[in-house]
């Protein structure tokens, strides 16, 4: 008998047909002899909604109110899938976040979990019950509730696995797996069946909206083996753990994100310390910096060009404007118009040849690149954003075909 | 500085200007030099629509996880509330049931509370904060969500203010207090200034839809002064207390309850036991039975007649005539077109005018009496349905106006 944690995102419960197969497939893995604890998100749009209805009373929610609205979210959709599940006979009960123990900091709307008492999880696992758990969400030290932030429920599915030792965390989302690129864009992009966690990171980090970085994050550190599958389609989906079997392929897929901007510092002046100025400024307004490339312009005078989340531009520009006498008092622009398009796979440093045949592929469709950042698992260029997508298509073809 | 519990309810808090309107008033009250602590219920409609989506997925849910699905109502409108106060400037909290520290039996979608935890509403409250409450809802023992059923949130009110020691609770409606008749029918009907806990529960109780009995009970209990007044109109409404001053008036007011059903059986057998017999199989399906007549018909044989809320006759019709056979096997016939009119007011049966009174003013509108019961403060009887309207008016008229 097979401990799983099996995760469904707000999608997967929007409605009542929706619910019922849901509760179908935890019914078949109960059936098949396992115990099942589910974790499910907020229902299709009623996040949104109660943002919304915050929205009306206030432009500034305090973080502590807003996480008490927002947890109702997921304490419907574990009612309801509760309801579902012993309405075809399976024997089910549903946990709030702070009833499956879960213990958080402080930090309202990102909190991270500090602690998990799986004492009542695991007191109706030994009743025989199918365990319905609130993602998203848990207790801090003074009994408010506090939500996770963006990803949340994948986190507490990869939490619950890891605290409970499931032997399998299976998340369900609306594609079939993993695959090469996306499958939408690229018609020739296949699905893996198993990747790394560092691959999957990369590839997370990149675009590739499949699971949250955290939640891989996790599930690397405490050694939990993931699955994504489809909860429409039963297909055997892509598995996600620490060593992958060699599988030819040495590229797991071709990732595209748009939500970069491009800020150019022209003449910096070329002395110890500018750039820790310069990003620390950065770091203190929480602006994550991603690409950074830099280059020597006149005598004793060098340009920083890196790359920031598209939302965070402004904010960023505005910080670095002001103080813009602490690095050389020059030009400062930003690019809004471009995108990153990274290839992702394990090895790839010990094969130079993957580089050069990505530029090619590129320059093929005459495609203009402007800054290139390497790692031991990937390559990513930005380029102009209307260029993106034949830019995938392209890189696909090169090498996955 | 003196402790105010206000209660608000469904309609008080539907939307963004009702919301508001709430605050502004929490907000004078606290402004005054008062601490206060907020009950509140659900939203409007949000219960309805919670209730609906749980009939979308089983018509026969389990209650534990219905109490799970509707605490959710109250847990958006405690929190929409404290960000409607804080943005007016109001330092305010939100606290669940099991926040504020309610711990109730097992019972789901009727528990009863037990205890009372006061210390984080006191800790708040120290911190000069509102403290907004959830209405209607606790924790049991297992540390599962409990809801206290119809009428909750003022029984929550009533016990916050019991528990602390609060100097007054206000239950704020849509109404401006307590009439002698329902002032929608009867438009000769005033507000009483005050009226005694036993003459509010009588009103209650016969349908006077103002102030929810177990509320009113517990307040006689424990000796809470209650204020039934408007959330809209900012006038003093009625005090519900021990004691009132006498005010010349004996008959407090006029219900009308047309949600009553009248069982017969007839020809039960005249031997000991046999009112029990019928009685305990309603009681065993938790039928309350209200007025009970029995009266002698053939030798050895009598008849009894009662009634009972309109929503249980089938099923009250249902046991009765499976068990037929344990009283005489004589016929059993369920009259649902009939109401029950009554008039209250401390100290009537020392004055027993007032039933002839009541009487005389029901035969001059030609209105027939089916059935009669009186009690120390009320007289009640039953007349058809389509008479209840003209016969609340002629009452009123004969010993208000």
């Amino acid at each position: 008998m097979a401990l799983i944690v099996q995760k469904f995102g707000g999608t997967s419960v929007k409605d009542r047909s929706r619910i019922f197969n849901v509760a179908r497939i935890v019914a078949n893995t109960r059936n098949a002899g396992n115990e099942v604890v589910v974790v499910v998100s907020a229902q299709g749009d009623t996040t949104d909604d109660l943002i919304a209805k915050a929205a009306e009373i206030t432009g500034n929610p305090s973080s502590r109110e807003m996480d008490m609205l927002l947890a109702t979210g997921e304490q419907i959709s574990i009612s309801l899938l509760a309801m579902a599940l012993q309405e075809i006979g399976v024997s089910a009960v549903s946990l709030t976040g702070w009833q499956a123990g879960f213990v958080t900091d402080r930090a309202y709307s990102r909190a991270r979990i500090k602690r998990l008492d799986t004492e009542r999880v695991e007191s109706e696992l030994a009743r025989n019950r199918v365990v319905v758990v609130a993602g998203f969400q848990g207790l801090n030290r003074s009994d408010d509730i506090t939500t996770l932030g963006r990803g949340g429920s994948d986190t507490s599915a990869v939490a619950l696995a890891a605290a409970l030792h499931a032997d399998r965390c299976q998340i369900f989302t609306d594609v079939e797996g993993v695959y090469t690129a996306d499958p939408r864009k690229i018609p020739k992009a296949t699905r893996l069946k198993e990747i790394t966690f560092d691959e999957m990171l990369e590839l997370a980090s990149l675009g590739a909206q499949v699971l949250n970085n955290r939640s891989v994050e996790l599930a690397k550190k405490y050694g939990v083996e993931l699955e994504v599958l489809s909860s429409i389609n039963p297909i055997p989906g892509t598995i996600v753990k620490e060593e992958t079997k060699v599988e030819g392929m040495l590229i797991k897929g071709v990732a595209k994100d748009d939500n970069v901007a491009v800020i150019s510092i022209l003449g910096v002046p070329d002395v110890p310390g500018m750039s820790f100025k310069v990003f620390s400024l950065l770091a203190q307004r929480n602006i994550n910096v991603d690409i950074i490339l830099q280059s020597s312009g006149d005598a004793g005078k060098k340009d920083l060009i890196f790359t920031v989340p598209l939302g965070d531009a402004e904010s960023a520009m505005a910080v670095l404007k002001e103080h813009r006498n602490r690095f050389g008092g020059g030009e400062i622009t930003v690019n809004k118009d471009c995108a990153k398009v990274s290839v992702v796979g394990a090895g790839m440093q010990s094969h130079p040849g993957v580089a050069s045949h990505m530029f090619e592929a590129l320059g093929g469709q005459n495609i203009n690149i402007h800054m290139i950042s390497t790692s031991e698992i990937k390559i990513s260029v930005i380029i102009d954003k209307a260029d993106a997508d034949r830019a995938v298509a392209a890189i696909h073809d090169a090498f996955i075909q």
